[in-house]
């Protein structure tokens, strides 16, 4: 594998539905960029999945494929980037049950992160142990990977503090330099809002367009969004924030001075929301169309996705037991290895 | 391995410290009985020993031996009993993070067991996630192993129900018998109190007699042992309820009709504390004297334990792994096995 930094990165996706636009601007676009400078993995997240699915495990296996079948399909080379599966590999439950012992319950219930997502989720006193404790299993992974670089919203940086503060404990009781600190590779595309304006992305919600969306859905999605209510009449002057229209052209249109003149002309008056929507449609149509085309050929030979994560995931598993080891030398608990 | 019981035992203990005579009249005595008739196993608990020790886990690897040693100068063969490491058993560690998502943190800080250990560590909001979530540890040892009999004190029954309570989920959700529910074999011994008289044995509160101490260890501690403090003189009558010289001679004086007799006598007056101290002392040196002997020639060859404790753990390490199968099959995890 070629590369010109240092860095390792480590990302990945929750396996509990298909990919969608949100994914792809806000990480997938990056890492087919990332792959040809740095040494990449990519986690398929089916046991944090389950963290909230836990009584529905069926939903996240269905999805597994899929994911990698998304991941291809943007342009992600397994020759060039480690796609792996996070059930496969046992160092991470493993590093996961260690750490666990290095971090208060009342510290992963002040995180920011897993606070507003147990409020998202509505689980209030029923939170699930394995949601509450998921920072030290995203801590298991970054390590597992001696991951230097995560790509993240700012929105996860507490999750990245969490993981630097047990690389640290763990460091102090090994005496030792036995785990890598991480640092984050803030994602600069603004978060993509769902088609209904309201909140992320979430295909459970309905509310978003799959990579392997067909071109009616595609077609659907945008004629429904979201755009300026107060624009009632074509020669009525319109407002363009958080017009979900106008965000899509400037995340996907390929041409920012068109967008440019779309918006002055749609802010004067005599632009109708059929005509930004006709454009729009048009971008998504032609970026996606290969997208799926690509997924449905990839996903049609499931032997080959499965050769591809099974190659990828034996690869992870051999650094992450190495890094388990370090962890077990440091912890003298390596006599007994079997 | 000749069994005449259905019943598949698991027992275990903590690897924090050499085991006293409280596990030997709570536990091990019975332990020797029961591997004549049942197929039973034993878990050296080094991962549930780091749940309140994650700082300091050499104090635990520094114990997994000793504990060994313990089990086979007590009479527990190999042969017939299977001694493993837990943390040389990874599906353990699997089956956890799967039932984490199944246990709320609120059913976990219910649980009267861990309730009243948080309390007697002093943990406070300072509880380690771990330690919390360790009985969600001990179902996945109990099940991993296909357990039936789970020898425990009264006090433990709600860590067995949370444990079943998992098995049902699980089973539920595969809509099959995945995991088998457990029974408690209620140990019938009370619980030998510390040698102060407060509180049950603790090596680290220096209350407790282990199975190899001195005899010089063993004087020391009989002569310091709670007696009645208003049994002033010889002639006195005296107290025989809380009388830990007593109570030991209940548990291990081979002849109850001499302690009979001996309570007879303090009750009435004229029996001395320093009479019945060395009864008792006696008794104890005469049962600690050979397994003394025989731990210390166990320990002499520490390549002799290891490979036991290889053995053993190779041996559950299939088992444990043929319940993660069949958990992960049920899931719709098992086509991602490699």
């Amino acid at each position: 594998m070629k590369t010109t930094s240092q860095e390792i990165i480590l990302t990945g996706d929750r396996a509990t539905g298909p990919l969608h636009l949100g994914h792809y601007v806000g990480s997938l676009k990056q890492r087919v960029e990332l792959q040809h400078t740095h040494q990449q993995s990519i986690l398929v997240a089916d046991m944090q999945g389950l963290t909230d699915n836990g009584n529905t495990p069926q939903r996240v296996a269905d999805n597994v494929l899929g994911v990698v079948a998304d991941y291809l399909a943007v342009g992600i080379d397994p020759d060039k980037t480690t796609i792996c599966l996070q059930s496969g590999l046992p160092a991470l439950t493993e590093l996961s049950q260690f750490y666990a012992n290095l971090v208060t319950v009342s510290r992963l219930e002040r995180n920011p992160t897993v606070k507003s997502e147990i409020a998202s989720k509505a689980f209030g006193r029923s939170v699930p142990a394995g949601f509450l404790c998921y920072p030290i299993s995203q801590a298991a992974d970054i390590t597992a990977f001696d991951a230097t670089l995560v790509p993240v919203g700012d929105d996860q940086l507490p999750m990245l503090e969490q993981t630097n503060e047990i690389v640290r404990r763990v460091n102090t009781i090994c005496q030792n330099e036995v785990l890598i600190e991480c640092k984050p590779l803030l994602t600069q595309t603004p978060r993509l809002p769902a088609t209904c304006g309201k909140g992320k992305m979430s295909k459970s919600m309905g509310n978003a367009i799959t990579l392997g969306a067909s071109p009616k859905e595609i077609r659907s999605a945008v004629k429904s969004m979201y755009t300026d209510p107060n624009h009632l009449k074509v020669d009525d002057p319109g407002t363009v924030e958080g017009n979900v229209v106008f965000t899509y052209l400037d995340a996907f249109h390929p041409d920012k001075a068109v967008v440019e003149q779309l918006k002055t002309h749609y802010q004067r008056g005599g632009l109708g929301d059929g005509t930004t929507k006709q454009i729009l449609e048009e971008c998504l149509q032609e970026l996606l169309t290969p997208i799926r085309e690509k997924r449905e050929a990839y996903l049609s030979d499931k032997a080959q996705l499965m050769t591809i994560l099974r190659e990828g995931t034996l690869q992870a598993r051999e650094n992450s037991q190495t890094v388990l080891r370090r962890v077990k030398a440091g912890f003298g608990l390596s006599h007994f290895e079997f």
